[in-house]
């Protein structure tokens, strides 16, 4: 059976694309390459270049390539950007989503691997961010993610469509340096850039409530989220008509900005730069860390990569795209 | 300055358009006539005929009319059908929004009032919901109406709309026969539609931990919940840029199935009539009733209509659409 990953040509979607082709799954990639790029592309891997606002192209596609499941990865996903632009957020990541499912129902695909994000909790007041914690979305990017796993299970009620939401916390590293993340909007990147400028690397805010101040996150490989995407899409086979399952994909464990920040240093050999405390950027929740309990539980799966696997994989990515 | 009235020809928007016309507002309507009648549009009063899904017809239509505000009221309203067609009612109310809020920014139309719900708040565990209580939507149909809502509060911080969404709690009768509900998804109607196939009215539970065991809820009469539309209508002319105001619209007092089926029995001289009373049926929350203070304090607007009047008027209507 054939799966169709849209955002295929992108950081995550070829990750994906790796890692359900080096286990033997047959992929086609659906990507409109705003963002994605063909060099991401394994040979052999045929790609579609279209929009996921594009019902028709997504209908023939789905149909030609004979495609049982979508994993759909294709989005935009930058919080700030989606609070200065909403509605394209919304088209894209909400009406795209909403046309894909309208081709899937048509075309008679019923397995859906959806990505997901821990923006979905907005600021959540607990020690580990469990799959029933409330969900309060604070920005139109959290929205969008959200709306997404309502229409989802919406769907799998109505049309017995199988699904899983797949929740990401902060993703990082990379298999190969040719398929790191071109993006400068998470921490690990960040600091390469203000290392690349003779920039001391910024620490947004000192003084939460956290046992160093600064903010704490659940870091996990990017390699580590595609072996997710696999279990879930394997674990769709099996499962009856109307299955939904919301997952978070975390390792569990919390890390501060300032012990990153520290880790990125030492790694690429900065350890005289001083990092430098500015504000808090409004909006940036204290402590967001996954509990992976029911991702074991429900696939098996748990995260096998530490911090250092991301920041060194990420480092080798950057010098590659940075000379 | 001239108002879009989007849904201008259904049930609530005909009552909408009546008040702001008698008010002195110049009013356009806009209406794909899936539901709507043209006959309840008032003389005088344009009729475009369209989808708010055409974001070109829209685009034109704000243009050509010189329209400075949206009334937008266009939209799926049965809950139950939401269940079964999710993925249509995501494209009427969420795209639909969507690319109206588009076809505004790029027309520069920066008012909008927003025909939202109290299913918004799904099964709220509360005497009076205020707008501060948490939003849990329990239906397709409540989630397009809360997304609605955080999609106008984004472009309000990010285009500087000015908007009202309005949350409808229970809204019945007419202010004219003609222009009643033809539906027959509410209480008063369902119950009608049994008296006139000479059966008992149904009582859905009697179990429930309200005071008569049978369902709690705050109904409104339609010509109130239009008059609210004008008031907000109104406060936005004067409003600041980026203005987003969330306001429910009820009279602040429950009334169980019970007491309305006794009092429809009377009103309609069914005295003799024993309602039925069956099983709960799923989804349905025991008790709803608004908290309508914060629409007093902000628009100085409260309900005027009782529940005879909406019991008279609603029969009227039924006898004038069924002979």
């Amino acid at each position: 059976m054939n799966w169709l990953v849209t955002g295929g040509a992108g950081y995550i979607g070829a990750h994906v694309v790796r890692a359900m082709t080096e286990a033997g799954e047959r992929v086609v990639v659906y990507d409109d390459l705003s963002t994605g790029a063909t060099d991401r592309v394994p040979s052999g891997v045929p790609l579609v270049v279209g929009s996921v606002l594009d019902r028709q192209l997504l209908e023939r596609t789905l149909r030609e390539h004979d495609i049982a499941g979508v994993v759909h990865i294709a989005a935009k996903k930058q919080v700030g950007e989606s609070v200065e632009r909403p509605l394209y957020y919304y088209r894209e990541n909400v009406t795209g989503l909403q046309t894909l499912l309208e081709a899937m129902t048509a075309a008679g695909v019923d397995r859906l691997v959806f990505s997901s994000s821990a923006a979905v909790y907005g600021m959540p007041d607990v020690d580990l961010v469990t799959e029933d914690t409330p969900c309060v979305p604070m920005s139109p990017y959290g929205e969008t993610k959200l709306i997404g796993e309502w229409m989802i299970a919406a769907a799998a009620r109505a049309h017995g469509l199988k699904a899983a939401a797949l929740r990401y916390f902060n993703v990082a590293g990379a298999a190969t340096p040719e398929l790191s993340d071109s993006g400068v909007f998470n921490l690990i990147p960040m600091v390469f850039e203000r290392l690349e400028a003779g920039a001391a690397p910024r620490i947004f805010g000192d003084d939460y409530d956290t046992p160093d101040g600064t903010c704490v996150r659940d870091y996990i490989h990017v390699e580590d989220i595609a072996s997710a995407h696999l279990a879930a899409a394997r674990r769709l086979a099996e499962a009856p008509a109307g299955t939904s399952l919301t997952l978070n994909i975390g390792r569990g464990e919390g890390s501060s900005v300032r012990e990153m920040v520290d880790r990125i240093l030492k790694t690429t050999g900065h350890e005289d730069v001083t990092p430098e405390v500015t504000a808090r950027r409004p909006g940036d929740p204290a402590r967001v860390v996954a509990s992976a309990d029911r991702i074991r539980a429900e696939l098996g799966w748990s995260a096998r990569r530490d911090l250092d696997d991301m920041i060194r994989s990420a480092w080798q990515g950057w010098r590659h795209r940075h000379g």
